[in-house]
């Protein structure tokens, strides 16, 4: 099968206390801290209709991670056996792509306050989608 | 701010009856046919793990978005006001990843069945996921 390759431009990156991976959370469910999402200014009409108090859902690049690994012991425990990347949610798969379901706490026009971020401090965001809602309600 | 960019290299292809943007549903739960997640030879190890019956989450490249918009009348709707498109679904946004959560039917080698994916046929995937099981369970 012949693929193409397609170029991700970010439209913002992290601000977060977190600067280790050893040390972060592996979900933003687990102790994760407040960060900031700072979008690009290029973005600005984009993000004009996200409103504090509401569930987004962001995508980032999670550019420290290895894209040749294919396998992992889930969540780093050498006694669960090796186990395809695509039923993990290891950061290490060929496109690092991260989905965080996060609360928004607070605007100001190109930073937005989210709850609970697992993302490293400086991680390209690539996208912002809000929560589905329900079909009777779209 | 000075941002990298980064390559996307697909690692399967959408095979659904769905060729015509115009004529596709507008998220699987909506009509979406069965469809086949085809994937590289290359990542079999990644897709070992995948079990049929499981939920999970699907990240696609929308190859036929525009790229240049950041605000849309949702679903199409001129009555709908413009919105950022960072607050809708539309595939036509920066980075046109596409977000599918459905269910596996059927197995066979490379190839998976799903339930209900919107996505039109020889769409690019990026990613697959699970889909995050409860705290307790992790």
């Amino acid at each position: 099968m012949n693929q193409s390759v397609f170029d991700v431009h970010p439209v913002g990156r992290v601000e977060s206390p977190l600067v280790d991976r050893d040390l972060a959370p592996r979900q933003g469910d687990e102790g994760a801290p407040n960060a900031w999402l700072v979008s690009e200014p290029a973005v600005r009409q984009g993000i004009a209709n996200i409103t504090v108090g509401s569930e987004v859902i962001v995508l980032t690049w999670l550019d420290r991670a290895q894209r040749d690994v294919l396998a992992v012991h889930p969540r780093g425990n050498e006694n669960q056996p090796l186990t395809g990347v695509f039923s993990t949610r290891s950061p290490d798969r060929p496109n690092p792509i991260g989905l965080h379901t996060v609360q928004v706490l607070d605007i100001d026009d190109l930073r937005i306050r989210v709850r609970n971020l697992e993302a490293l401090d400086g991680t390209p965001i690539v996208d912002v989608k809000p929560i589905l809602e329900p079909l009777d309600q779209r």
